[in-house]
């Protein structure tokens, strides 16, 4: 099922902020074909500011999409960009400065959360809706790609395991609650558990693993939980959007799965993958979740967002 | 310092099980030049045996001592091997159905515990004596050389994470209850405490490493943790050991270590190292551990218990 | 353009033999949705046979197509398989004594040639025919999925090199002159080349990369061979066929192209990859080549040689 | 045999300019225990100058020396330093600039030819002596220490090859007919071969491993090559020198040797490796060589080189 074109046929002028980048780029080839969207800017920094894109980006899969090519790269600057769309694949320093200045002028601005914890996230919340978390321990090994580019250095992690990400762990910590909390039209209620999360970055392109062990509530046993994650539907199965992977959340039954290699790609990375679940001897439940941080972590969830927004109608003014 | 030689300049006469395999040939490295035993007899299946050793065996790193390549590679069965010092390579399989023969025909049999477990306990022993451990999750993150050689398929490594390794958490939850138990003189109490484990493989070759959360009868500050770890001197360093490093839990302070590509090989991959000692939302404490899961972890662990068990004066009747 | 259904709009029936490996599973995942063929018999060893085949095999990726799913294993018998069309994706050794079987009954067997070859021989056959070849250069740096699974030890490749292949560089050295030589109607007739080849198992998934130097009886200018090169249609461009990719000979122009992760997956890794086309010290010409072992260089190549021969009326009997 | 201590006991001072980089550390870890050596300055680029090395440096292997940590980083000035032999692990650029205003200082300034280069020339030395090279093909795969530190992008190298090294072939086109030419007491008469070197990066993180085909004047047969080969005792062996290795050019047998893991860091990383030696079908001979690019490369082989000139007494006036 496809729902219905909300821009009636017309594909919808957006722009992209750090757009040279890694994620920029993903975000480029994302709505290349995207039936309705089309990036009619691409805005960077002053170094790329006032060349072809084609000149100021190093380009790294495939080739540039022919109506990128040759735009002229803006400053990220409200005054120079005036799609009232904007996707951001602008690091945390540059925006926190530049996306409240596009808010504030007006824009809809798609940014990306944490990806290790959007991941953790999709696979936690049927789990938490039906049986209530309480207690979530998260250990992850994460993918070289959420480092961006260049970022992990090879002398650093070829045959080896860094048992540290900055910053990372604190957001694992924090942004679950939020994401799981309730929004009363003014502000967010946390979830109620309390999370504890290690951070590993190993010799992984693309596809954050986390193992969580997760203390409920309403103590489940291991069939209800498989029960309850085989059946979510997600919340916006029913939508159709062009972006949504048939099966969200992917249980595997097979014992050492899911794996990045094996699994990451599946549905273009826009499924969360979901294995080992079985009781734990401290806590209730323990299981292994896998998602692509770049997709499903990072440009698809924001693309995928915007979908959402399009036809709830929080896109028609732009 | 350096103990007195236990057995008055000779080298003990030591046979090693399995020795064509990557932990026999590691058992036959280590006892090339050691100062008290010396391998007189490499023992094999049967396919191997009745040839030289040099024909028998692939050997995998430098060259084969030039006092064992000529040996005649014999059945692993007392009535051929009459060495009263035996180290053990068999796998599980093979160990149960030929070390309790060798025991009861008199030998002393040095054996690999788990070496995920070895690890660990090296860096909860000191905590669960000062503060009482209670409960401990682990996740491991595991070297490929643990499964042996062949063992994992570089198809199902490179560039991945496998979440599961057959048999591996049961021995982690049950094996370092009984290693740091009370022996009675007749059996073992197990500490009381319980595990928790989930254990990976992933794409590092040596060097097993664990992330460990821990709650603790008497709920340590970091500081105090810290203290303990820093000042615990091991229980033999007094003895003078050929094997035993300078210091068996090497603390570091960087945040981003331990690391296996830049501490595993240190004090011959004796030591175990710890890092990231710090306050843990849910339980007390939590840190980063790692060691040489050949070396600490297997068979530099039974050199050292035969080095051990030589001073005590236990190998007198060997 | 796409050509006329060579049978009517009928899937023609067609078996795989050693289907239970990685090539005879790619080979089903190739043909589950091929609009021409349908695989209706899967054959492999005695110890499969008579199990069905989701029972007999471990499946590599995503998951086994529905109807190959309950397909009983049938042993690699003519007497057993009755398709007259056969894809082998035996190994050398039961290859040399099933496929003459099959072929003495009528089918008509179509198997593998050395991977490395194919895509050696891609890059060189159009300056092979504009400027006749005379001596070549090889050395390939080739991915581990060449040597099947398990295939090459973890242990053996992380973070290494292994400079030898068993049995290729004999295979490298002379399967290109046969393959880009005169077939009389009776034999072949070699080209008139000669090969030096050094094999190499490198870090990598997917893609071999060859370094070539060749000497040619025109010596042609760098600048006549890359338009040779790019202009070169290939011999089967303008019949359609399903498998054939959009550009054989994709030709790059950045100086660090071909890499197996930037370009093995284009056109479903069916196309071969040229770089670095420059002028040699000694020879005439060196490039890089690099392309996909076991699509291009494997089950790719047969599928697409059944395509060839369908179209040609050559399957018309089976 | 070890020879007489050059300076009568005393541990001459020196400096090392691009202390805080990897090859810097390289040298301050080889020359903390030299005999003959002692660091006594440490210069860098203006950003550290000033400060503690221990504060300035990033030090990513054990521990800082305990005399090197608290020496006060210098400007790499010949005002500032003023020790007479001078370590440089300048890159190029800061090398071409600062190094001949050492030398013209007075200084004796111990520089890296390129690393790739050494390992090779190690390799055909003996041979050219004995058979008079006249042309070579090599084809490099060379370790991710050789770009340095940050260097290679993981992202760039995980699970790929890049065909390309930046001004990497120009160099191994042109020294070795340097470093194997006559020096008349004035200049340099190039050896007279011709070279023709293709370059790759692989995912290693030491060790250059190089296939070479070389036609000679004397046309040998392999059996005289592998004689001379292993015959070769080096210039030097005589010596004694502290950081010469026990054999300079280590002959592996085994078809499928040297590699990096296995071979790199025998000697302390300062032999050559060479193997399937073997006659060439278009040339004479074809083999694999295989050195340690930090060791014997680059920081190695500048102590070596002092050493000899140490005992020649060319440090005298130093």
């Amino acid at each position: 099922m496809t729902t219905a074109h909300p821009f009636g046929g017309r594909r919808l002028p957006v722009a992209v902020l750090g757009a040279t980048g890694t994620v920029g780029q993903l975000f480029i080839r994302l709505l290349a074909d995207h039936p309705w969207f089309r990036v009619t800017t691409v805005a960077a920094s002053e170094r790329s500011a006032g060349r072809p894109f084609a000149e100021a980006a190093t380009w790294h899969e495939g080739t540039i999409p022919a109506d990128v090519a040759p735009l002229v790269v803006k400053r990220c600057d409200p005054a120079e960009v005036t799609e009232r769309v904007v996707f951001s694949a602008l690091d945390s320093a540059a925006a926190l400065a530049v996306e409240p200045e596009f808010a504030r002028a007006g824009a809809v601005v798609l940014s990306n959360p944490n990806c290790s914890t959007i991941n953790i996230v999709m696979a936690i919340a049927p789990l938490h809706r039906a049986f209530g978390l309480r207690k979530l321990f998260a250990v992850t090994m994460q993918a070289i790609s959420g480092a961006g580019y260049p970022g992990v250095a090879s002398l650093d992690i070829l045959g080896n395991v860094i048992p540290f990400i900055g910053d990372e762990e604190p957001k694992v910590e924090t942004e679950p609650q939020k994401l799981l909390g309730d929004f009363d039209g003014e502000r967010v209620r946390m979830a109620p558990f309390v999370t504890s999360a290690q951070t590993n970055r190993v010799a992984v392109r693309h596809g954050h693993t986390a193992c969580l062990s997760m203390a409920f509530e309403r103590h489940p046993h291991e069939d209800e939980a498989l029960a309850v994650l085989r059946d979510w539907p997600g919340g916006i199965a029913h939508l159709g959007l062009p972006t949504a992977p048939p099966t969200p959340l992917v249980v595997h039954e097979a014992e050492n799965r899911p794996q990045p290699i094996k699994d990451v790609d599946r549905d273009a990375g826009m499924s969360v993958h979901v294995g080992r679940v079985r009781p734990d001897p401290l806590f209730d439940l323990r299981l292994v979740c896998m998602g692509h941080n770049v997709m499903r972590g990072a440009a698809g969830a924001s693309v995928l967002n915007a979908e959402l927004m399009a036809v709830r109608g929080l896109l028609a003014g732009a």
